[in-house]
């Protein structure tokens, strides 16, 4: 049995983490913590979870940290796990760190869009944990980045379709939208229900987090700059994303083209689904589950491909693909405890 | 034209007041104050409001604003309109109060479930506002308490059950239900878009503050103290509120009994809408409407009777009453305004 | 492994069974049927299925199914499973139905409220598939009669309170509410989005279905007859059912009384969470879960306790308290599958 | 006081019209019809029109319904209008068409898009009822062809923007977002609320209708051909329409060029409010009333404009614009029951 640990249990990326592993075959979840609800058991916080998992929340502490876990979950805040995670290292744990502070290997980029980095070497380092598309890596990696929401339904998207020189590299656009589950349980008034609720709107127009992350890994597969207009909106439902993401063909290639480069790529894993002609992908058929959902269309008149992409965002978006990762560092079979 | 001004105007009750009153055909609306919003264009608070009302949010001050309004509607927190309420009077300007500061003839009740009363002889003195029972003390009341919402569902719907003696005033039991707005814009977790929506529960099931009120209303129409079981549950909806009331039938009395003591008591009111045997309120068919929809079933074997009962929180249950009653006060049509 | 298969596979509890059943550890599900989609995949008609079942809907054949199947699941609407289920058991096949048609002891009560019954003698030697109350009947039983997803909120709350006597027998109300997945997924206007979204009503106030059926097994609990006040409501979410339950204590009974005789009823019943003092149930908390949830409240005035009870209409309420039957019936770990 | 009519009131757009219009203070609505309907007062359907509007719906005869008419609306699925209107305009009465079929000046056109014409000769003289855009033409028009909700989104946004030069007439992008009563009030599966709530995902990616419309009015507006990439969505909200539109600036423009464009066109126009840099329009700000809200973004990188246009689909979509139009035809103010 693996023994995790998760550091930041009582957001909703922690909660998730807690009911997946709690119930995960291979995996016996030792430890939780969280400042907030440091003495509080996770089924007050969550009573969903009581039955389920009878932990109580711990303050954080290094040393006790490790000597009960194997892999460590951080579901924290951008900028608290660059200072945590070289301590969980030296205490010989690999870590699966939910933030963005280890997902970008040109820490400078990092640095323009959050602040600056006290762990670069690390960073420099880690893997970029999307797992259909960084397998090998993974396996072997000490710490993960796990990715970003967006960054997860326009990457898995666009990288094979890239790589296979299918569409042009400039000129993407991605109209992406979000549940709102993915600001998190902080309270504000964009997440209050009688403002979301029978809303929709686009928000960040003048620029996404996410959108240097999502460039760094299609520059990376391109091999030249790539830049990429990403416009987020806010759908009125808890869980899923999807992202439908407009590209230009590359000269001769057609939407079936795309639909093989795409199969090609993803024929052995299990959490890609390619749509067939004609459907597309709808968060409802992910929601709850590790599933991202492709689909494509194409306008023969502009030579455009139309590419949809929805997964739940808690879940390959964040959390799900996170168990992902840590089933492929343990060696396990990547689908265990993702129901 | 009445001149009116909102105390409080960027709550959903001041938003709500401020929507209706911008378009009233015998109001001008002169002053709306926000200690928030000080400064800033209602439009800015409710991008809604723009095009619609150009005024900009004031401090409050009691003689400015007396200065300048007929009637004041303090769309308030409880307790700061038993502060603020004596000078308007002063100031010669009649009130119509959404707070539970005037709703209570009994000032022992109130402190009782609020705080201690700083203007208890206005409050003895108050008219309470629910339009369709109390219109000729209201014509010329000074000070209108303006019923709560759950009160409103469940008064209109009993009053006259109660003194046509239809119903025996024990053993009354209503089940409620309303939308997420009626807890306000402020922030809590209970709010939040990810805990409301998909949600339902009860809450407060050891005593809600209406209930009190909701009391010593029936106790009046009875002639004697009646006391009622009530549990109030969220809906995940912004605005609507039923209420499932379960009573007992007095003796020889029927369904039908009750149908035509309801359609007496309101058949020339307009707001009141009493539902033929077998249909049903819906909160649907009175959202963003002052209607409060009466419906009727009965259980032959037990002998009860179940009264349904439904209104928009925000209007007839809050500032659409607020507008009737103004309406009525001010002699105006009882439906000017009230689209 | 159990060899299951699924008659009726298609609608909203034969999706979630072949969900679970599909993942279960110990079953193999050979066979899933449909009339209206026979030789479709069960992923063209569920997308969100596919990657996780290959099955083709198939028509139903009595021989070739009883050939591949230790247990059948029929999720079909009233009155077909009483004309399949003789010949299923011929077959050697044991059931769970998830119709009404073996929920009752007494056919006449069946007969008043459905239609004259087929198969009287089978339903009377049925076993009523509440897990946690009928255990003992359920491991040996050949036909399972899967109950009613009200029943099941009302009876896990109240049998054992009337069966230790905490609880008058006479005036109980069950004010109960549900999702829109409640009603299937046959289309009806009471189902449009645009009917449902936004709105709260009750609904068959003059006698629901379930209502025969809760009180056949309150009476049996009590040794005398039961009537109980039963109103339904339809909220506007997916999934999820809370009843609202109001009985009076019986003398010298308290709350705390219910609380330990639910305690001791419960205690090694996984799926049964008794909430602590002052904590409601959410349907929130037990969405896409197997879980009650059972709330206590008590007015002191009036003698009243008011039990609140929460299910995942769709499990719980269905498909899966018909895993759980299925699991004591083949003599599983009760939990098995339902993660 | 002008008499109107509706012939198809029981829609969600008919039920629309005839909520303003019966208390619209210069029209009296003397007409309503309905096939499916006929014999059944209109506040049988909608309960929610109760109180508001006796009217019984009639079975459509030409004659005597242009006998107590003066402008009439259909509110008709395509096809039938054109049949219909021929005989209103011989009866003397004009017309305000919320179909498709009015709404194109090439027939052919609309044609390839619909089914063949029968009364092409009164299309191509009918007056596209963009309201802000058309006022003039629609004054004297004998037939309105109300447009389309989408394209209502588009074309207020850009005919301007094109008109003026400030964007480029190629590669433009329409990622549009539509709440679930677009669809209407007949029943789908795609309706069904369990399909639609929590869900979200594009439909028709191979070519909706209303494509066509925007390219006539797009090019007509440019002096030459354009072609747009349009793909719509399904919001699991009930109203609301938002278009994020994606197009290139022309060389040396700026996104406060198209601000200012903008509002040079809608400086007198209430209804169209211009949203400042920064603002994103939110279909929440536009419920229930007839605004259209536009809001600006660019990306400097890329030259892109982004033009984001929120409006109710029911309202400017539909019923609103027609009695938008109906005003300027009748040379009425033109927020004339417009609240």
């Amino acid at each position: 049995m693996i023994k995790a640990g998760i550091i930041g249990a009582t957001g909703y990326t922690g909660a998730e983490l807690v009911r997946m592993l709690s119930v995960h075959p291979d995996v016996e979840l030792t430890v939780i913590t969280s400042r907030q609800y440091e003495g509080t058991p996770i089924s007050d916080v969550y009573p969903a979870l009581s039955e389920r998992c009878e932990l109580v929340c711990e303050a954080f502490d290094t040393k006790t940290f490790c000597d009960r876990v194997d892999i460590a979950f951080t579901a924290l805040p951008h900028k608290i796990p660059m200072d945590i995670v070289p301590g969980l290292l030296e205490g010989g744990v690999r870590v699966v760190d939910l933030s963005a502070d280890f997902r970008f290997r040109n820490v400078g980029q990092y640095e323009d869009w959050y602040q600056p980095h006290t762990a670069p070497e690390i960073s420099e380092q880690a893997v970029y944990g999307l797992c259909e598309l960084n397998r090998d890596e993974i396996r072997t990696a000490r710490v993960v980045g796990n990715p970003g929401c967006y960054p997860t339904t326009i990457l898995l998207a666009l990288v094979p379709l890239l790589k296979a020189g299918i569409i042009k590299a400039d000129g993407i656009i991605s109209d992406s939208k979000s549940g709102v589950s993915g600001a998190g349980r902080g309270l504000s008034l964009g997440s209050h229900f009688c403002e979301a609720n029978e809303s929709f709107k686009a928000y960040k127009v003048d620029g996404h987090r996410h959108r240097p992350e999502i460039e760094e890994v299609l520059s990376a597969a391109h091999g030249a700059d790539v830049e990429i207009t990403f416009i987020p909106h806010l759908i009125p439902a808890t869980r899923g994303m999807l992202s439908t993401i407009y590209c230009t063909l590359a000269d001769g290639k057609t939407e079936e083209d795309a639909r093989k480069a795409l199969a090609e790529t993803y024929d052995s894993s299990h959490f890609v689904r390619l749509r067939e002609k004609g459907a597309v992908p709808d968060i409802l058929h992910v929601q709850h589950t590790n599933f991202c959902d492709i689909g494509l269309a194409s306008d023969p008149r502009s030579g455009r491909l139309v590419v949809m992409s929805a997964i739940d965002n808690l879940l390959k978006g964040a959390s799900g693909q996170a168990v992902q990762n840590m089933n492929i560092m343990a060696g396990l079979d990547e689908k265990a405890g993702l129901y």
